[in-house]
């Protein structure tokens, strides 16, 4: 029997950064990570798989950080947990007595559940490096692939593959791809550009069957169309994985996620939890909601590692924004906060702001791109409440500074106050920077 | 005579844009902006005219946004201004009655007094059509050209300059280029770009004198060294115009520019300041200061136009922070508040916070570049009072996020809790942002 600090379960970013983080804060306290995987995937890069990354073995969240500070990382699978004595044990016979426990126990694909989705061939993206490798070997054989699921994984994984000259079909249920981060005019736009890259996008479409024989070999829409297919890829979702937080008693959330507060402790005080299994109230309504992106879990991460001890209260988490970056071909999309038709839905009082620029000045220097921006802002209190944005690859950081506003609740002459550095090769011009432009359009509206 | 609403003089970005901010909102108004130049130069473009752009023509700010806004253009000299019936005369005979006036009367470079200052061929970076005209044919036609002072705009100039094959050299004196804006490290990664291109640079080293026949032959330095030259190029800084203000008896600060409030309002409440004429208080210690960027400059433009007509009170205006970028060779440079050096000066009690990491992940995709963050922050507070970043393209616009942090003073513990968006092609992992990986540095220190 072995006394630590601190158990983290789960090894994926949320307990990565876990890790790291509480470690640099309390060098004097041991961590143990227990994880399943013997090598741990980095899970944004996964699309990149299929054709850039060569071998999967160039896509793993290096250890050595968490090594050389001194976190113990043990390959094993925790068998069961006492919470009366803090006893932790585990498949290979560890144990481990500790005082603070973090759950990072991730998310797990939304499985399809139509007739033939059992079918050899038809693979889920699972975080598991032998199962990927088995997908990715599979998916370089093939020719025609199909993608149930137009979200960004799905939209990366075409992204990444048209470059190989494959068949690619993209089945999507909505009216348009991307939708839960964008609205229509941004989802059209990265459409096209997969479109023009040969990429098939059927959308307002279900999948209502997946045939074959040994193995799939088409799969029929809800349109009466059928697609050739020599593997699908089925990316709809994740959901939480919360059996390990289940079996501690440990209060689920109205989503199916661990309930959390502000610093990240379960209904167990002893008990934090980070990443995809939580559930957490978004920025804008204190509604609770799933956010599964990195932005989210790493931050999760964080804020649980700076109160694990002691509570830096009051605990400043501010609620999620989804802060989200992806490349569709040459364009890079992002966005943060509120779409329109989001705040359309949650009954907001809002105004939209629009603005587009070349991202060099003169427009004339080599190699500018188009941004176009979208701020959506509540009239009642001018605050901007969601930005949606593509351009070139500077959009990435762009997006970061608009979810800087959104949480700072900065007000359209907040916004219009502000210094923005730019630069001839590497911004719009100072004159006409998309964030003032927008914020002015708004303002423009908003007087009306 | 003709009545009006609102008078601006000076057509850079600074008059521009209160034009451009002012008739959108109010568009009822009549605006007219008073300007000497037929065409207006885009200014931060200017270094790039020596080379990339191919003619002066493709570097002018455009007059459509403003004429379609209905800004009336007058290019004119004004001639005389009276308070007290409020009329502006011109050269060309031309009469206007104001209810505001705005100066935007920009800035003039420091000359240079050295003996042969005068001489042929000895330019300063004015930023007028024709001059600058003959400033680019003339270097077109030279071979050795020596550029005295390494702030940015020599730099930039020097960057655009030696891919053309001429001999460049810069002049600068004090120990590194940069200076104003980047600390040491930073300051020696930029040198060491250019000079991988072929361009001396002399530190620690002044002009003694400007030797020459006809023109000019060589410039003599403080270290005995003489420099062959066909073309000499002054960019050692620029003061604030302030002739006009001066003469109709307005208050000039104690740096010599412009006294304004938080509203730009002159020490006449119907006359405005705006851009590099005025000083302003720095965001961290509240002393008048100059900070001649276009951040700062159209930040003041904006502002100015909100209030001109009733006052957005309390006016947010919160200090200069002077955020700005600039690209030598391959690298991008961007800072934004105090460098560590600044902090020294001002008796700040600071700890630094280090990071660096590859703009992708994982690191081995194709075309990543080695960001380099550095942030200062205030020991008493924790919050963050200065950032310097090298890397790619997108530290262009993650500047503004670091900006963004010192506006809205942020602590440590904020920046570790912020959700940052990002991508594998895009940015560095969300496990090793270099953001929170210099807050948690800071921290670290803090904490011994």
């Amino acid at each position: 029997m072995k006394k630590v600090d601190v158990i983290i379960i789960g090894g994926g970013p949320a307990g990565y950064t876990t890790a790291l983080t509480a470690k640099n804060l309390y060098p004097d306290k041991s961590i143990v990570l227990i994880r399943r995987e013997e090598k741990v995937l980095i899970p944004c890069a996964i699309p990149y798989l299929f054709n850039t990354i060569k071998t999967i073995d160039q896509n793993i969240l290096p250890d050595d950080p968490l090594i050389k500070l001194g976190v113990d990382i043990v390959v094993d699978e925790v068998t069961s947990i006492n919470l009366s004595n803090r006893i932790v044990k585990t498949s290979k016979g560890l144990e481990f007595e500790f005082n603070r426990l973090v759950l990072a126990t991730g998310s797990k694909p939304v499985e399809l559940k139509v007739d033939g989705s059992n079918l050899k061939n038809v693979f889920y993206i699972i975080k598991d490096y032998n199962y990927l490798k088995n997908v990715i070997e599979t998916v370089k054989e093939a020719n025609d692939i199909v993608i149930i699921g137009g979200g960004f994984v799905g939209m990366e994984i075409a992204d990444d593959l048209c470059k190989t000259g494959k068949n690619i079909t993209i089945v999507e249920m909505l009216p348009h791809c991307l939708l839960r981060n964008f609205d229509e005019e941004f989802a059209i736009l990265a459409e096209e550009e997969l479109k023009s890259r040969g990429v098939n996008i059927k959308t307002n479409c279900l999948v209502t069957k997946i045939e074959g024989n040994s193995k799939v070999e088409k799969v029929k829409l809800s349109t009466g169309e059928d697609i050739k297919a020599d593997v699908v890829i089925v990316s709809i979702g994740v959901r939480p994985n919360v059996d390990l937080a289940k079996s501690l008693g440990l209060k689920i959330g109205s989503l199916g996620g661990i309930e959390v507060d502000y610093c990240r402790r379960t209904s167990n005080p002893l008990i934090y939890a980070v990443g995809d299994c939580v559930e957490r109230p978004d920025f804008i309504t204190g509604k609770s909601t799933f956010v599964q992106l990195a932005s989210v879990a790493t931050s999760d991460a964080r804020i649980a590692a700076m109160n694990l001890f002691t509570l830096s209260a009051p605990c400043k988490y501010v609620g999620s924004i989804g802060a989200f970056s992806t490349k569709i071909g040459d364009l890079t999309f992002a966005c943060v906060g509120f779409t329109e038709s989001r705040a359309k839905i949650e009954g907001v009082d809002y105004v939209v702001g629009y603005s587009e620029a070349i991202d060099k000045h003169p427009t004339i220097l080599p190699g500018g791109k188009k941004i176009k921006l979208k701020i959506i802002v509540s009239k009642p209190t001018q605050e901007i409440i969601g930005a949606e944005i593509v351009g070139g690859s500077t959009v990435a950081e762009y997006v970061n500074t608009l979810g800087m506003l959104i949480l700072n609740r900065m007000k359209l002459t907040d916004i219009l106050s502000l210094q923005v550095a730019t630069h001839p090769w590497l911004t719009p011009s100072p004159v006409a920077y998309t964030l003032h432009t927008a914020a002015l359009d708004a303002l423009k509206k908003l007087k009306k």
